[in-house]
Parts: C-alpha cells; sequence; structure tokens
C-alpha cells in the first residue's frame, strides 16, 4: 500500500543542494505517487520497494560499488584511503556510478560506509590496509557514554553533499537513471563497533556491557538511534530516493536481547524518518537484519517497506510470513543469493538465481499493491568476485523474472 | 518415547577397554532403559536425551573442559599443545574431569576436537598460540578429492583409549558420576576447514567448491558421513554414554544448500550409528547446529534424540514446532544461552538463566516420555570467562529448574 502523509511537512534543511526542481509537491496520495517516480528513466526498484507491479525483478547488489572492480580499486589508490574516498564528494560520486556502467542495475547506493555517525560523534574511524573499521576512542564506560551525544550534522556535510552531487551525476534528459538509496548503520551495529572499537568474532565486550550494564548500552542506543534518524533525514534532504538501514549485527543477539537492543532502536529510527523528499516524493525505507530470519515476524511489525534478508532465509517462507497479499499489506522482501554463488561459471549462476527468483514466486502483477522481491545478495559482494559473473547475475535476474511474469 | 532395537547387534570391537561388566544385555525396550541408567549416581542427562522426566534440569556447557579454567591451562602447559593434550590419555581424562570437580554438571564431555577425522585422513591438524585450527594439507581440488578415504580407526585409537580412560576415571563406587558425550564434527563442518584449510570468515573456498563443483564436494561428504559414523561407533565401543554431531557452520549454508550440503549427511551419519553401547544401553544422539533455528522443522526429521539450540532461537516455539507432547514424539531441545551472559554479575547471570528456563516451560514430568530440556550454551564457553560465574549459572539451573517443577 502507498500510506497517506498528507499531515506531515520537512524542514528540507538541505535541498539547495539538490539538482532537482526545488518546489515541494503536495503530499496526498497521487501526488506523492507522481512525484516518485517522474523524474525517473528506471522506477522499478522503487515501485517494487512500495509493492507496485515491474515488469522485471529490479535488482542491486550491496557494496554493488567495492573492490571487485577495477576501476574502484584505481580511484580509492587516487584517493590514497577508504576514507579519503568516501569523504570526497567527487570520488564518491565516481565509484558510485562505476558499477552503473558496467551493469545494467536498478539501483544506485551512497558510496560511504555505515560507521560514519560514530566517526562524527568524535570516536576517529579509520581503515587499515587489508583490516576492517577500526575507532580510536572505544566507548566502554560509564564516562565514555556519558560524553555521546547526537553529532552535529555539518559534521557529515560530506555525505550529504556526496548525495547531492550522485543526484546530478545520475541525471540524464532530466531524469535520473535510477534511483538513489541512502544508508546508515543500525543503533545496534554502531554500538557493536563503538564498544568494541572495531570488528568481533564474538561481541565479548559489548554483550559484557549490555548484560551487565543495559542502562548504559541503552543510552548509547538511544542517541544512536536519534542521530541515525537525523542523518537519514539529512540524507533524503540531500536527494535519497529511498533508505536502508543495515543491521549487520543484530543476528548475533538473542532471541529476546534482538528485540530490546536491536529492533526496539530500529523502530525509534523509523518513527523519526521523513515520510517524503523535497518534491513530496514517498521515500521507501529498508531494514535488513543479516541474520534475522528468525525474527521475521517481529520485522514485519516495523514502519518501514522492505525487508533485507540472508542467504539463510526460505523466501517463500519469508513472503507467506511478512509479504502479505494483493488484499493484505505486508513488506515488500529484498534478497537473498549467497555472494559466494558468483565464484560459480555463469550457467550455474544463472541457475541459482532462478531458484531464488522461483523460491519468492510470481510477483504481484497489474495495478494496485501486493508481494514484490527486489533481487539482491544476502550480503555484501566479495572483493574476490570476478566483474564477469557479476553480468550474469544481473543478466540472469532480469531475464527469468521476465520469464516468470510472461 | 524409547525405540525398540531388538533386532540390532553390536560389534564391540574395543568394549575391552571398558570398565564395566563386559556382558551384553538383551536390547529389547525395558532391557534397554534398566542398562542405560543402571550404573549412573546421576542419569538426568541421559534421561532428558530420552524426553523422561528429571526433578531438575540437567546442564553441561559446551566447552567445559577449556581455557577459562586455570586448571586446564595449567595441564596444557605441561602437554605442551592442544594437540599433546588431546592425544594424550591421561590428559585428556584429567582436563575432563576438571569442569566436574569444580561444579555439579550433569554430563561429562570428552575432551577432544571435532577435527580429528580429517587429521587422521592424513590432512595435519595443529593449532598455533592464540589461533584457531590449522590443516597443513588443504583439500581444493580434484586430485585432492580423489586421495580421500575413510581413516583407519587405528589412528584415532587414542581417542578411543581416552574414552575408555575417563569412563573408568569417572566411576565412582561401581557407578558412573555422570554420563559421557563423545562427539565429531559434521560431515559439512569437517568439510569447510578441509577445504578452507582453517577457520573461514567468508567460507569462500568451500562454497566455490560448493557451487561450481557440486560432485566434488558430495565426494568429500560422503566420505566424512561414513568416516564420522565409523568414529562415533568406535566411541560407542569405548564407552561413551551419548553421542554429539558438532554442525558449526551449518548456519553458513544458504537455505536449500544446507538441507543438501548439510542436513543430509548428519542423517548418513546417524543412519549408520549403533543404537545401543557394549551393555545394550540406549545411546542418544545430539545434532547441534549452529545458526540453524531457521531449519528446526527440517531437523525435527533427523533420526536423533535431542536437538542443540543457539541462543537466537526462541525455546518456546522450537519446543512447539519439535519437541513433541507427552502425545506424540518429538526431540529433547539443548540449550541455549548466549555464552557472554557469563560475563555479567551472579545476579544478572541468574536471571538470564531464569530466562531461558521459563522460555522453554515446565519439562514433561511424571512417567512415560515428553517435551524435555537439557540446559547449555549456545557455543563454547569463552576462554574470558570468571569460573566463579559458571558456578552462578549451574546453580541457578539447578535451583530455578527444581522450583518450576514445584
Amino acid at each position: 500500500m502507498l500510506r497517506k502523509y498528507g499531515a506531515e511537512k520537512n524542514a528540507c534543511v538541505s535541498c539547495d543542494n539538490v539538482a532537482m526542481n526545488n518546489l515541494h509537491a503536495p503530499t496526498g496520495s497521487a501526488a506523492a505517487t507522481e512525484a516518485t517516480f517522474a523524474n525517473l528513466h528506471n522506477d522499478s526498484f522503487l515501485r517494487a520497494c512500495l509493492r507496485m507491479s515491474t515488469d522485471h525483478t529490479p535488482v542491486w547488489l550491496m557494496r554493488q560499488a567495492g573492490r571487485y572492480l577495477p576501476e574502484y580499486c584505481a580511484t580509492r589508490a587516487r584517493a590514497g584511503s577508504f576514507m579519503g574516498l568516501a569523504t570526497n564528494r567527487d570520488y564518491a560520486t565516481e565509484v558510485t556510478l562505476q558499477p552503473l556502467d558496467r551493469y545494467p542495475l536498478d539501483a544506485a547506493i551512497l558510496f560511504s560506509d555505515i560507521l560514519t555517525v560514530p566517526d562524527a560523534m568524535g570516536l576517529g574511524l579509520s581503515f587499515a590496509q587489508g583490516e576492517g573499521p577500526r575507532f580510536a576512542t572505544a566507548v566502554r564506560d560509564e564516562a565514555a557514554v556519558a560524553k555521546l551525544a547526537v553529532p552535529d550534522m555539518e559534521k557529515l556535510r560530506y555525505v550529504f553533499d556526496a548525495v547531492s552531487s550522485i543526484r546530478k551525476a545520475l541525471t540524464q534528459d532530466g531524469k535520473g537513471r535510477v534511483p538513489l538509496i541512502g544508508f546508515s548503520g543500525s543503533p545496534w551495529t554502531l554500538a557493536c563497533y563503538m564498544v568494541e572499537g572495531s570488528g568481533s568474532d564474538d561481541y565479548r565486550l559489548v554483550k559484557t556491557m549490555m548484560y551487565s550494564r543495559p542502562d548504559l548500552m541503552h543510552r548509547i542506543l538511544a542517541i544512536n538511534a536519534d542521530a541515525v534518524a537525523a542523518y537519514l533525514n539529512a540524507q533524503i534532504d540531500a536527494g535519497a530516493q529511498a533508505v536502508m538501514v543495515f543491521d549487520s549485527w543484530g543476528g548475533v543477539l538473542a532471541d529476546g536481547a534482538f528485540q530490546e537492543f536491536s529492533l526496539a532502536y530500529s523502530a525509534r529510527v523509523l518513527a523519526q524518518l521523513k515520510r517524503t523528499g523535497p518534491l513530496g516524493e514517498t521515500i521507501p525505507r529498508i531494514v535488513f537484519t543479516k541474520g534475522g530470519g528468525q525474527w521475521l515476524q517481529d520485522m514485519g511489525e516495523l514502519d518501514c517497506d522492505v525487508l533485507g534478508l540472508d542467504w539463510t532465509v526460505n523466501l517463500a517462507r519469508a513472503r507467506a510470513l511478512v509479504g502479505g497479499t494483493e488484499r493484505r499489506p505486508g513488506k515488500a522482501l529484498q534478497g537473498n543469493i549467497d555472494p559466494n554463488v558468483l565464484f560459480a561459471q555463469p550457467a550455474q549462476i544463472a541457475a541459482e538465481v532462478a531458484k531464488v527468483l522461483d523460491s519468492f514466486g510470481k510477483p504481484h502483477q497489474g495495478s494496485g499493491t501486493g508481494p514484490t522481491h527486489i533481487f539482491n545478495l544476502g550480503h555484501g559482494i566479495s572483493q574476490y568476485t570476478p566483474p564477469d559473473h557479476v553480468s550474469a547475475l544481473v543478466q540472469a535476474v532480469h531475464s527469468h523474472s521476465r520469464a516468470m511474469r510472461a
């Protein structure tokens, strides 16, 4: 369904940066629909997010602008470091568009990192060569928690500038080639890195705080949620046409703890998000919890449009649980092929793509709304992926999903 | 239910080593029940495995003999290395009993490693200080797969000798203090290590083989399954009173691939396992798939008695799905507290223990069979765990589970 957002007003603090008509459209349902799709050459991703029919299953890939592309590595070499790349508007624009120039993908995603928000809180994010992210300052005691606050969004201006710049670069003949997705880490996922100081095998430090000082953990999560909401709203103002919350580490939590420490704070983000962009267009919200397949029914209650799924989830079962029907509201589903399928040969990739598409089954067709599927990996693409194999995957998604509708 | 195993005969190739009456009891149901429980001071674990009532919920901890215990570290230092410890009968016996001397645990588990079988295949297992397991030879191509075979069980004699020795050491006043669990890695989990050569973040190499050369992967898995079955049968002959298959990496597989490459081969192991030990006693079988919570219904079809669960699983839901009732067969459930709970304070540990016990609910009481629960962690205990906190956990399980039955 398309919700009616008539009662809301947007501040649009930064839409001066957006390369588009700056008049705010009325936000009634029909006008919002018009505004959402009018300025796009390929609106299949946004339509599928809103459970509307498309002539093929749209596809994009988590981390589609990444190290598996030689042109990405060349740009990164020029930028000097990952953060040099992410904080420079022109570089971020360049790498965001690289996969779109190679493959007929149906969406672009802002090139950035999930950890920009705690970096703006002053924790000092860096990426050592060949390693994951690391914070100079970890948040491990009451004093460190007391110092945390929602950062001034001006510190994240480089992200919003990148969003505006990418929107402009995506424009062809006055319309966007595909929609641009903005994103953030979830409050819980940010907290994992903030407490651990880096990635972790066992999440011992963050879970020690959670089990022994739940008051401190709730305080971190509340600040993170409010910061993430402000951050995503500013991305929307800058031109993001959909937003995604990456709950990359929700799946490491115990049943019960997930609902209390991850899901509740993703809900707190969603409650503060703008419904519409600068032109009154509907901004779909996607929540992806890696390892969250057992909590689909809980996630079905979130005020979002799309649920991202990893490869452990059976799409037919997920559709039955939370996908809704033509008569009943539900979530669009996004995912969920194992990125390691891309190491098989093209014919095998096509067979695995067909399995995933067939598992979801025929999506909604015709007018109104119903169950829809957005094809994606179940996790970020591996840096070792052969680029030609990505072509095979995208082509297989488009051709098989068109054949399914025939 | 207790199955009737009257038609079966056991070879008992090694039960000369077992410190017990060597007469084989008849294997009918009542006699098997008698043989199963007669020689134990504390039979609560075996009773719960067979869905029979107990006056408290039995508890043991994965990796209960481990680095969090100073006495373990002292023995390991004497042994020189992990494999020095695991391959020496006397050391293995000593460390197996250490946690039982500290805590009133309801079961002992053989001190060994899940990777002994591929080591016996000639792949050369080692443990570098502070790192995980590593194989000198990885199995990555057709030629390496062609060389694999079920190893001569004599190469694993040190394990069977340890089982016999531990059984003897557990005997007090002619009876075992608690039952001894034998174990192995699952065929899929062994294959992960055999192909990757070590642990992995992304399982890229093993999944590349699986997706691109499924024929090779099936060959590895078939050999692994037959080897694991022979290995567990020899442990049963040597005195193991229950056996557990650790499918530690089943949860990294995609839906569909899990059923084909992990579950089917755990089933192949189970199909070859002895039903009874040297005295005709019933030998319960436990299968634990880390990250397998979404496939509980599939696992409910396995020919095993107990399913191990990690902390992401809601025990009430698992009980409803596969736990059966007083009238309907089902699986006993084992698990599933987050090991990181042990970093909280004792009162908080007790509260989390109560949550897990209450989530399962009141187990079967009285005669016959019904839903039962064996308390455990959802994964191995952390080396950083304060030993006193384990006392708090075990005491909380015993006292709260007794109170639940009152």
